[in-house]
């Protein structure tokens, strides 16, 4: 590397998920290949998002406004709230336009190992939410995984007793799923939750 | 994905190479949540880099000079020329600080496939090289690839006949190599370059 700011890039862009230190060196130079098409838009679009985009108030979303425009639509089902860890789970519900409720960024999950507690969740925001409003049905959609699942009972007991519809996502065979490729847990959950065929 | 800016910002990053679109969003969120640290920076030195850098007329590397650092070190070998395919073979001898002389970028290779010719080539500015300066060897480090051999094959039938010394890397097994895990050509070259054991 000849300058220390193309050191500097390159380090910055390596903090990235998904991007070592080659991959950033390789990025680096597909950018200085390519500065009119790629280098200065994006560095424009980096300021411009940066400056725009804001943490949903009330759902933990990103959005250009706070709220967020989930939380605005009027259109949507305000008597359910999808809980999720992640505002990166919002965007692959949303993706799919399965869902038209509205949402709830947790942040994370509950985590002894990594010393995560129910404080360092957005879970106070939660339960206000869940009083105030006219919340019907609490869908408690974290990951599939032993902390997301954890997490999942944790809010089960604390939301329990006040007279919400609380649910989970199904778990079973995921769609184009060969038998033979899926783990003992999944076929055992997708045996347990059988249903009769229609 | 709620706005069309964010889409524009992980579409702009997918193009990255190493970037898919996945990767592309997650490293968008995971941007926003570091703006500080990471967004408003690497924006800045997008701009600051892409302002800065250029191509050096003489051997094609990048810096922020033309000719660029490498080509105006008095204290390097200017009777050496090391031909490379890309600027990021310049950076990897540079890291390894193995070779103390100049360098001649060639702007990838000869392919029949990708229909790719010598005039594709920073082929011309090589011979002018040759031709003026007192350069006495030229080193063909085009990668071990079958389009990098042609390449060095062509390069070795043109330069021929000047009173060059032409030589290229050596062929064998690599550092920390296990023979049962190379293949069965690096094999043949390094029992077929052997060399007397001191």
């Amino acid at each position: 590397m000849p300058t220390s700011e193309l050191d500097q890039l390159t380090q910055l862009l390596s903090k990235l998920p998904g991007l070592g230190k080659r991959s950033a060196r390789r990025a680096v130079l597909h950018m200085l290949q390519q500065k009119e098409q790629v280098m200065f838009p994006l560095a424009a679009m980096l300021e411009k998002v940066g400056n725009q985009i804001v943490t949903c108030e009330n759902c933990g979303n990103l959005d250009t406004t706070s709220p967020c425009s989930v939380c605005h639509d009027a259109k949507r089902d305000h008597t359910t709230i999808c809980v999720v860890e992640e505002v990166a789970d919002v965007w692959a519900f949303e993706r799919g336009s399965v869902y038209g409720g509205l949402y709830h960024v947790l942040g994370g999950t509950l985590s002894a190992m990594d010393g995560r507690g129910p404080d360092d969740l957005n879970i106070a925001g939660l339960e206000r939410r869940v009083h105030q409003g006219d919340v019907q049905e609490v869908i408690l959609a974290t990951n599939a995984t032993v902390d997301g699942q954890t997490t999942a009972h944790y809010l089960m007991d604390r939301l329990q007793g006040k007279g919400l519809k609380i649910t989970r996502l199904a778990q079973g065979v995921p769609l184009g799923g060969e038998l033979d490729y899926l783990d003992e847990g999944t076929l055992s959950a997708a045996m347990r939750s059988r249903q009769e065929f229609a």
